[in-house]
């Protein structure tokens, strides 16, 4: 029997048959929710609410939802089917067109240059030279689709014919007339775990649109080691791929929704992302990364086009990657020096691309060294008991003075911990005595002398003799049940800073540097955005830096993708940063492990009293 | 009910449904059959010999073929079908190995640089560096496909790795290991008619195989404007560009056969084709080409693999079309001027490619004019009414004394007239004043006073109170039906040979030439091969050239196809030649009409007496 469902907020109705799972339901009707553990009924990501016929709340949705949630009808859309008609609405989207994650870096001022642009050309009445010479272009820099569609588009007709160019050489549409209305391009900021897109007029240079998305792969696993084993060993390079194109054209249809114009106006495609994503983008085999000496197939972007991936923009659009540095330094962290201008300054400089993976490049007199180390994906709230991305609910500040104050993401009810809120806790716990300088938890009992009543209550027993912490109780918490920081998730936390501080330090020491040296560090990333300077300062993260030379670049990888469509200099500037930039292996660096167990330290440690000073508002 | 079928000669055996058609049999068996009426019943072309259990023989059989035909079980594919098991032998396949179209035009002496080379490096244990890097190419020569093929043939592996590159910069093909053997590529001239195939050893630079087949494309008529009208009123274009494909296969399957090499070891495929042909095999739309100004949407060769067309060599194999001049010049003439070295001699030249379309490109001082004319598909003996390609049983040369005398290709029954029987037949008949100057057969009446008896016995009345000539008479006919030359015979002759008259006269007037001026007339083309250089004089079809300034170039499209295949410098100056050539608008030209109408004439009639002199034995 079919059914009929309305799928809000687009509204399209779709007839399904009776009993089909509303997590496909709304994937059908384009609409797709967020499904981080795949419909395994774990990660609690996909709610919806439900008003109509429905299948009954199952045990998952009754652990994963609060009652007040049950009670207004939100469930989960991998345990709810569609008993009969109803109308459903998507709470978490997996693609959100005014995402908070894209607060963005400003683009520093380039010279706009587009190298799509427009060609008006007369075809005249009589003479029999080949149609695609009429338009100055020839072999071979004409392919086959350039002869095809010039074919069809003229067909022997005279008079005005229109052509979108490449760098004035390559064709990527051809109309007769003068018709063709609007350039726009499309810089895309792929990450291992959330994707940005910017729809940019390449004629006017300024944003139009902007969206972003969960990138679904997370269903195979948080980082991108998971992920090459699914492709290499598990066969599932098709499948990865596969998943990258549907998003992008979602991103696509999105962008294209807001801005109120036709995909096939879309003409160039810039992406930035990291080696693995590159890979998988372009369903190239991705063996070279899983082993060592790590290698890519390629670090710059081979010729393609649109049509060659099934990406849903016009087909002949030009797709570039921004180029990449070495197997675990992408085009991600190109575009995000590009952004900053490290490769401009003689000033010692470290940047921090603290996304999924840690990505940092250090900046000396006109010599860049990059290095990449397995941060975790603990920064974007994966790996994290009660982890989850910087959206509405997310804890991402915390103040510890008589008492706890929280910022939560939209002044909603806690419902979770973000990556800046991970490091602003680990910040705060630490100064006030609650971790010791190891990162141990420690027990109430050892804190008793210095903790304020209402802190104090807050440690509760974990798992296996260990204390948790209360960030949000069980009153304000959205799920009913409290929001904790275990100490497991303490560990994640000093794994992945004692990684990036243990590759900050080798690469400074590369290029000869001091930590006392530096005259900037620039964080930057989908977690670098967000985190306060202060804050990563006192958890230790940025050794030795004090707070006033630290600044935030935002997401410079997606501000570098733009500079990159927008500018033929700018990407000429990328590619000269990808060839000259050294590459400082650390997986075989002798001092790594020592940098590395250093690095998880606490530096700021109170192991008795009030803390000396009150931290400043976050 | 299925039944076995054996197909011989490869004796492949298939286990069919009763009752199919053997044409679809033999097709499914990869040896397809000649049937240039596509099945009607109406070319007696499709002939197999039968043993077994096979349909009854229908009307169309007992007409198409003579009686001892049918009493050895020779069947028409189109009509027979497969009662039960059953052995069929295909008498005249699609694609033929050694076949006489091909006698060869030498190749002159030229430098072989083959532009596809193998190249092997090694890939070190360590390092970074990407895999197609280490390998010497970059992008944007680097195309998708060629970073997936590395990505997959190293698997990050190390050692000797070998690729095949394009002008050492495009990769073909990736292996681990320095495993590739042999390197291979294809030379075709497609013709409207005929497609003929070579495959060349690009290392040695030698032949080692050759074939021809039927264009498949001439059940759609037999000249381009039918295939043309096909394409662009009837919506043929994706329906001719696959017979193309398929035949092209087929092709490439029977070379490698013969020269027992794996077709994945063929890089390289040069084509020398007129322009309808290209757009077809490419898939372009040919609307220009129907309309004037009769505008090829190409004329240089696009970038190309052939992977893009489905074509069964190395996936990565590129595709070369020899370039064109016009819309009517195309790749084929500017093959053939390469061949024949035209565009080197300061000599006043002129070239008649005489095929199923006649170009003529006239030479003087170093420039060169090229025109076409619809000369018909005559000389390859479609429109005739007993017209057949120069196979088997084709009467090829005629010569007239008190008797008349055949020459018939592999001495066989005579089964039809080529055309070079035709040009042979015009001259001899027009000599000995059977035709008089205006083209008319006389009757016997007129003839009585001149004519030997056994030639007078030959006049036979025709249509529409015209007379016939008997060639062969019945008693020695393949079909046992007498071959006959018609009156409208010999107007399709005069058309054909008018406008290739008036196309080189006008040529030549171009280049201020006389045709006493001229130096050298060069014949070329599929019927230019085999035409008697004093035949074509006598029938005007070369006015006011002596025989001995009369050369046959044989299939120069051919050979100029295989130069541009092996060698760089020769690829470059045939591109020299398409752009440099002019091109003459015959179609506009205000003498042309005047032109045609006296070349349909014949030069030496002999209206009385007997001949002054014997005919050179034929």
């Amino acid at each position: 029997m079919a059914v009929t469902v309305t799928v809000l907020p687009d509204g399209r109705r779709l007839e399904v048959p009776q009993g089909m799972l509303l997590l496909d339901v709304v994937a059908e009707a384009g609409q797709p929710v967020e499904a981080v553990c795949a419909g395994a009924g774990t990660c609690g990501k996909c709610r919806i609410r439900v008003k109509g016929s429905c299948s009954p709340v199952t045990e998952d949705e009754q652990a994963a939802l609060s009652p007040a949630e049950l009670a207004e009808g939100v469930r989960l859309a991998c345990r709810a089917a569609a008993a009969g008609d109803c109308e459903v609405e998507v709470l978490s989207p997996l693609v959100k067109g005014h995402p908070r994650i894209l607060t963005d870096a400003d683009m520093p001022d380039f010279r706009r240059e587009p190298r799509v642009a427009r060609a008006v050309w007369d075809v005249p009445p009589q003479g029999g030279a080949a149609d695609l010479a009429l338009l100055g272009v020839t072999p071979p820099d004409a392919d086959l689709a350039a002869v095809r569609e010039t074919a069809l588009a003229l067909r022997g007709r005279f008079g005005p014919a229109t052509a979108v160019l490449y760098e004035g050489r390559e064709v990527l549409e051809v109309q007769a007339g003068e018709g063709l209305a609007g350039l726009f391009g499309m810089a895309v900021d792929l990450g291992t775990t959330t994707i940005a897109a910017w729809l940019m007029d390449l004629e006017k240079g300024q944003e139009v649109a902007r969206a972003s998305a969960l990138n679904p792969q997370v269903v195979h696993g948080g980082d991108v080691i998971s992920r090459l084993t699914h492709a290499v060993e598990g066969g599932g390079l098709e499948e990865l791929h596969r998943e990258l194109v549907r998003v992008f054209n979602l991103l696509t249809a999105e962008l294209a929704r807001q801005a109120g114009v036709h995909p096939h106006r879309i003409y160039h495609l810039v992406v930035a992302a990291n080696s693995t994503m590159q890979h998988f983008l372009l369903r190239v085999d991705p063996t070279g990364l899983s082993r060592a000496p790590f290698r890519p197939a390629f670090r710059e972007s081979p010729r393609l086009r649109a049509r060659d991936l099934g990406l849903a923009l016009n087909p002949g659009a030009v797709v570039e990657l921004v180029p990449g540095i070495a197997g675990f330094v992408g085009g991600d962290t190109v575009a995000a020096v590009l952004a900053t201008g490290q490769d401009r300054t003689t000033k010692a400089t470290c940047l921090l691309d603290l996304g999924t993976n840690g990505e940092i490049v250090a900046g000396w007199r006109g010599r860049l060294v990059a290095c990449s180390t397995a941060a975790g994906p603990a920064f974007e709230g994966a790996r994290i008991s009660q982890g989850m991305r910087g959206d509405k609910g997310a804890i991402e500040a915390i103040r510890i003075d008589g008492q706890v104050h929280l910022k939560v993401i939209g002044d909603a009810p806690p419902a979770g911990i973000c990556g800046s809120g991970l490091i602003d806790a680990g910040a705060e716990l630490a100064r006030v005595g609650v971790l010791d300088e190891t990162g141990r938890v420690r027990s109430p009992e050892e804190c008793r002398d210095f903790l304020p009543p209402a802190v104090l209550g807050r440690l509760v027993p974990g798992e296996a003799g260990t204390w948790s912490f209360v960030l949000a109780p069980a009153g304000i918490a959205r799920s009913g049940r409290p929001v904790l920081l275990t100490q497991k998730d303490v560990r994640e936390l000093q794994s992945a800073k004692g990684a990036i501080v243990a590759g900050a330090r080798l690469a400074l020491a590369y290029l000869g540097l001091e930590e006392a040296q530096l005259d900037e560090v620039i964080l930057a990333g989908a977690f670098g955005t967000y985190v306060r300077p202060a804050a990563a300062a006192a958890v230790g993260l940025i050794p030795m830096a004090p707070e006033e030379r630290i600044r935030s670049a935002g997401n410079a990888a997606g501000a570098g993708a733009r500079m990159f469509l927008l500018s033929r200099s700018e990407a000429r500037r990328a590619r000269d940063i990808a060839r000259r930039t050294e590459h400082l292996d650390l997986a075989n660096h002798p001092d790594f492990v020592e940098q590395f167990m250093t690095g998880m330290y606490f530096p700021r440690v109170g192991p008795a009293g009030p803390p000396e000073t009150s931290p400043k508002e976050a």
